[in-house]
């Protein structure tokens, strides 16, 4: 049961969104800029760092939710998700994303945990600038929204037939856009 | 020598902020949100949550940065920030933050580590929804912003006597404005 009085019928983060409107306005915009944009990172490459560090931090809901919008930009390759979720070093993806998954690894543990040498592995393989940056950023805010989900014992379906649904449309048409009411907040991850 | 290149003559956070305006934007506007508010929490009270947090993560520059704000809005009283940061359960502050600190203190390990008794502990203290949603969203944004500073290596002065002075500006101003260049960030913490 969550620790405040939410609307239950609103599944996970989306219900936390409903209750702080004015708070959630600001988190679906970076959602936005860090989950859906092809500069450098793909889409794909950006829920798949999502859902690494979601599943690093144990969030159900977050790892369930944002792999299942992984799948939808991988033409529904499930076990490709799964595998970079538990053992990402043996995965059909490149060695680019592996540098950067180690460095989103060490994010989850604590910003320290990065090491000079990680970053140059992974600016080896062609990482930029931008590349590092988005790749800290995105694991830096699911180490927020996590907490969120969690700290705030935020209801978690556990049908997982759900999370395709809703990750259709976000595949689709991207966290929501700017306009907010009190009782249908438009982002939802 | 933080791991990408951003402007060096930036501190901290704020050279990150120059280098991605785009995301700078919604974080600054998260951040006034959730410390530039009187409503339930006074603004001490969350710059104080923020700087345990930062000292719990160990981030240098948010835990003086954030300390020396909160000491602005506490008539200078730098002995009870400190003391907050490493004994709050001693500190000269109320019972109701104790238990909201402590709640802070869970999220900063896990979401998961949040207790129903924390919860009600709280409550029984005065707290409402909105403090403990505010609590868990400032512990969770800031084991976000600690880990942006410290995973990028960002610049961090160790001249203790530059904190005040920022810390002043943002006790009067807030973090910033909605006005960006690319070249001159207006947010900064």
């Amino acid at each position: 049961m969550p620790h405040i009085d939410v609307d239950e019928n609103l599944p996970g983060i989306r219900a936390l969104l409903a209750f702080s409107p004015k708070t959630a306005a600001p988190m679906g915009e970076l959602t936005n800029l860090l989950l859906r944009s092809n500069e450098g990172l793909s889409m794909a490459d950006r829920e798949l760092i999502a859902t690494h560090v979601s599943y690093l931090n144990d969030c159900f809901y977050c790892q369930q939710s944002h792999g299942a919008i992984a799948a939808c930009y991988l033409d529904g390759k499930n076990d490709l998700v799964e595998q970079v979720k538990t053992d990402y070093l043996n995965a059909g993806i490149t060695d680019k994303l592996k540098a950067l998954l180690t460095i989103a690894g060490s994010v989850q543990k604590s910003g320290k945990a990065v090491t000079s040498q990680q970053v140059a592995d992974a600016k080896a393989f062609g990482a930029t600038d931008r590349d590092i940056h988005d790749t800290v950023l995105i694991a830096a805010a699911f180490c927020m929204f996590n907490r969120y989900v969690d700290g705030l014992a935020a209801n978690t379906p556990t049908d997982l037939s759900s999370y395709p649904l809703r990750a259709k449309q976000v595949a689709e048409k991207g966290y929501g856009n700017h306009v907010f009411s009190d009782k249908q907040p438009v982002y939802g991850q």
